[in-house]
């Protein structure tokens, strides 16, 4: 994020509960960690960590110069586990672009995210765009009441097809557009899906959202991504919040997705200061679980165990030192041990290299494999700054 | 830490609070925020780590051999701002050797606090050693009863030096031990100060803590870190909490300890697995203060500014691309500019350099010194990369 022109902005973990309530959803809102503080304020922990940042944006940082480029790693909690039975500590790093709007700003977030990903070690991902207005185009073009677009937008969130079937039944929709709303969970596919809908729409709004999402595919060409990404017509998402270009970054499972965002241009004015904006959140509890899946955690090998028996501790801790001052990882040992005790505590400790000062003036030295050797200190820190360059 | 065979725990931020209290003071308790959650368990967000980590060695590594190294860097949070008024969320990291006991265990974690202390930047810097059986010892032989010791006890935390006078002056102790604690609160200095109270002292229990204290210090100069060592005798923390060696590592303002630690031979106990064990923890809110006082924090600079007019967008991508493949920062506009525009643009950014797309093939660069030029794309990265290089 730093190489993309993004600067961290570190956030509290407590907020006021009304200050988060602004951008989040009344479940996610219930989900909050709530507590009371000695002044009786109602605070919350942080559940994501856009609204702060909208928040430091608008407050703290009014006399910054807009486009903002914001990063953020933190911890997010929530009160419970969540549907679908998560933990409830969590962590999250993200990237918001404050001040921008258009094609340019919303490719380069989903070209950032794409590339957290792969740094992160993520080798297989798709990430899939949609448009939070071309929905909503096709619902306003209904002549059906507020109750029956509530219904259709419930029924497409649960992929309800039968329902929305049934509820558009009775409708005076021209024949296209609702063929579209009927066929809304299957319509993703490639760039050409963008030219196919365009023909079928004849409201406004639903266009200029198909406009909008083939310039920014154009520019994810630009950017590298052609091949990785995925039109999705049909993503359903907080449309109190959303108001463009909207994402989500998979990995293998393409059930939870790993990275999500998009467009919220009336959060910041919610804050006093009302400005285009763009982000997105990477959950790394999930990441860890895809890159773990095909690369186990490394377990920190130790360069060298230092152990010692009675009298020799000085020199153990010299030696320590002096291996740390050439970049190596270095146990020295806290206790008195013999040569046979150590060689079993320095498969304890996971070291490659055992070094035990005894009664001579030399330390004995035993290599990952190899037999023993006796030599002054200065070798061996020789011999194993010369094993670990290799 | 890593470098010193140390492994990072990560431990939740909020944790039972009946698990919390197993280690802290009243007043540490009470300064806990504290929540409920939808099971109307207690919890309460941690106000250090120590704690955690304990209950982590004795739970869930309680197969694991020991010693066990283990460090952290999290959040701590507290209800209120505290005596001295600082923030409610700071940043602390720590380190734990789990299973030692001895100088050389105790003499490890001091070191590493100091080295710790350096790497982070500071330049100048003390530790304090002392001793909380020291002053127990002292106290157990006092011939007075149990509220006269809680009096002398709160006297001397408090440095009331006239108090501590008038709680002795009816006490039967012998002379060189009353004079002990008269002089408490001054009892500082190099380690000839051991010497001079090994003498003045007749009771089992200080003198094995003055034993101890030379082995430490002994240690200490093996460690390299002679010369920033004092010996506080008078030091008085936690009673419930410290069983032996503690210290304190300052920067320059000698009246906030930016670490502390100390042995806590108890502590594990409570959590099932009784084990010895010390460790610290480094404030890094003071820490950052007491850095920042000679260091200001360096504004991340980025390399390059890449801005475009209409019709260019896709070019200046690709060469924000390749600059940052080669290890550059460079951030891409979001909107066309004219080239008058981007050098206003560069500044607000700051960037050393600016590279302008316009309706020509090549694009003009822009140096932090020096007149434009225009250059095909790959020459302008190979010129950036060079000048970042030097």
């Amino acid at each position: 994020m730093r190489a993309w022109g993004y600067r961290q902005a570190v956030t509290p973990l407590v907020e006021e509960l009304d200050t988060l309530a602004l951008g989040l959803t009344a479940e996610d809102v219930r989900r909050l960690f709530k507590l009371v503080d000695g002044d009786g304020r109602v605070l919350a922990l942080v559940g994501e960590r856009t609204v702060p940042i909208a928040r430091l944006a608008a407050g703290p940082l009014r006399a910054a110069e807009l486009p903002l480029r914001l990063c953020y790693a933190g911890a997010v909690l929530a009160a419970d586990a969540g549907p679908t039975g998560g933990r409830r500590e969590t962590y999250q790093v993200g990237a918001e672009l404050v001040g921008a709007s258009g094609a340019a700003a919303d490719a380069e977030v989903i070209a950032l995210a794409v590339r957290c990903l792969q740094q992160a070690g993520l080798g297989r991902f798709q990430v899939d765009v949609g448009h939070s207005e071309f929905f909503q185009g096709l619902l306003e073009g209904l002549e059906v009441g507020a109750e029956v677009k509530a219904g259709i937008r419930a029924a497409l969130a649960a992929r309800d097809v039968v329902g929305v079937e049934r509820l558009l039944e009775a409708t005076p929709l021209r024949a296209a557009e609702r063929d579209l709303l009927l066929r809304f969970p299957a319509l993703r596919g490639g760039p050409e899906l963008l030219d196919a809908a365009r023909r079928l729409v004849s409201n406004r709004r639903s266009a200029r959202a198909l406009d909008q999402l083939a310039e920014v595919t154009d520019l994810l060409e630009a950017h590298g991504l052609g091949a990785a990404v995925t039109i999705d017509l049909g993503a359903i998402r907080d449309f109190d919040y959303y108001t463009g270009v909207i994402f989500e970054g998979f990995g293998e499972d393409l059930g939870r997705p790993l990275a999500q965002g998009g467009r919220y241009d009336r959060l910041l004015g919610r804050f006093g200061r009302p400005a285009p904006a763009t982000g997105f959140v990477i959950r790394l509890d999930l990441l860890a679980d895809a890159i773990g899946r095909r690369r186990p955690p490394s377990v920190p090998q130790l360069d060298a165990a230092v152990a010692w028996s009675r009298g020799s501790v000085r020199e153990a801790l010299r030696l320590g030192a002096s291996l740390r001052l050439f970049g190596m990882r270095a146990v020295v040992d806290t206790e008195p041990r013999s040569l046979d005790a150590a060689r079993r505590w320095r498969a304890a400790v996971g070291a490659r290299h055992l070094v035990h000062f005894g009664r001579g003036a030399n330390p004995a030295w035993a290599p990952p494999a190899g037999r023993l050797r006796r030599l002054p200190p200065e070798q061996v820190v020789a011999k194993l700054a010369e094993a670990s360059a290799r």
